[in-house]
């Protein structure tokens, strides 16, 4: 999973891109991946992002998290928003998920996402943008925890302007 | 599907009740249900509310669209957003969604939802709130379709204030 | 969920009728309810037979297993075969999943399912059969468990005969 | 997606390896990918075995089939056989699972699938192997429909032994 920087389209900042297939179990009956799958898919970009590789596989430098009911730690979503600006078809090369962070808070940071066609496509479309709030939880007492230093150092590369929906009220 | 008349939260408008039932598979990895699984019990409220039913099936007043491929119309979400309160646990008796109209546009409607533990809990928790606007698009141009009187007859005894997201920048 | 005696296809021993409704988000892009939703619908027919229910709702009597990671027990899928009959389109009423046991075994069960369209269709159409091996494990050693007395006399009222499938080598 | 030819456990024929990324969504409340996931996986699998790639895309010799709903043809599965034998956890690499045909008939295949830990792993873990029945349907009629001559050809070098399940009645 190379992270490559790149001036995005609305902040210089770097932007960690995520390669995730899509299935044709993603499609529903309109033939379009559908809202909810879309969601799944960003999903998986995160676990990717974040979470420690099992041992021997590559991750990128972000992927500091001990996660899981094991580790004692929950990666929660807070709140989430989403624009959807094409419908997606399937595809057998990965969509390119561009991700970066609006905020890094005391125990949750703000996930930015740009959802584009394939990186072989020239030029890429932009099908969706999105946001989540992920909160770092105690799995035994459920209440939140504090980020490390060693996750502020490792996330803060990624800061960048958080995404801005012209369309909410 | 009974739709009861309710004073809300920020609201005092009508309020559909739709019944929804989990699956024991709408958990994930941390014995909660997952984020995305919430909003395909979203999706699956948005069906029983908006399309009509099969003959003999019964539905609330606002099932009006004629919605799939084969009818020449599409129910696209162009954005949503959603605010999780409190974690899901797996239930027998159906989650109470509420649902009201935020907003009746010219091809377009702005969905909001309550999500509540089953109605035979006293009190009942309230886990989740989301926005959806949903656009009626012409399935073969793929362009937006103007709402009819019917529909808007239908939908506008639901129509209230639009949720607020406090926490959102 | 009640458990009506009936003189089913091939046996004429009890079964269990347990309603489970459709999502439309279990159409593919053929627009019929996807082999592997279909799978869903069974694991959620199961839990809902088997497990034990929250304080305060209702469940067969056959509902006697405490499982989960908590609880100390898995109920682990050995194996599963299954038969499509008919495309299974998605309607409001709840399928008709009939259940009963081909044979209850040392630490497994073996479960049989034939799924019907709703219980108010008049005929109701046999939309799938199917078997699923249904293996108790201990959640820490990953070991088979011997099934308790109590769960043998819950379940024999419903032991029967085993599906045969025609068409398999 | 390389296709190579191997010695398999019961056969000495051709298999194709066809690597599909897990997801951790996948995974259910056992901390296990959930067995109906599993099916999602050889679907996937399947698809990028026989459907004709999108331009520009690579696909195996045997992806032959012009599927959909607009192609006028579907891909039903007429019955599935699965044997799950080890819990599979999440991991980063792709499954490298493993196909071949048991059969092929007038309108349908038998599609026979190993289900293995990523080809990075030495050795590998063998977690299921599982059986499809692949019936070509006329989207219009709903009536089988002839394999052509050029799918025979795709497809016989990858005829092989079909599974045989030891533990069924």
């Amino acid at each position: 999973m190379p992270h490559v920087p790149e001036v995005g389209g609305n902040t210089a900042n770097l932007r960690l891109h995520v390669p995730i297939h899509l299935r044709w179990g993603d499609l529903d009956a309109f033939n379009h991946v559908n809202n909810t799958s879309m969601l799944k898919l960003l999903e998986e970009a995160r676990v990717r992002v974040f979470w420690v590789p099992e041992s021997g596989d590559t991750a990128p430098s972000t992927a500091v998290i001990e996660s899981g009911i094991a580790a004692g730690v929950l990666t929660l979503i807070a709140r989430q928003e989403i624009e959807y600006l094409a419908p997606v078809p399937y595809r057998r090369e990965p969509l390119d998920i561009q991700m970066w962070f609006g905020k890094i808070g005391g125990s949750s940071i703000e996930v930015c996402y740009e959802v584009y066609s394939p990186a072989t496509d020239t030029p890429q479309t932009l099908y969706a943008r999105a946001t989540s709030v992920v909160v770092m939880v105690d799995a035994r007492t459920g209440r939140p925890q504090r980020l490390t230093d060693t996750m502020r150092e490792a996330w803060s590369p990624y800061l960048g302007d958080p995404l801005i929906y012209g369309h909410r009220r």
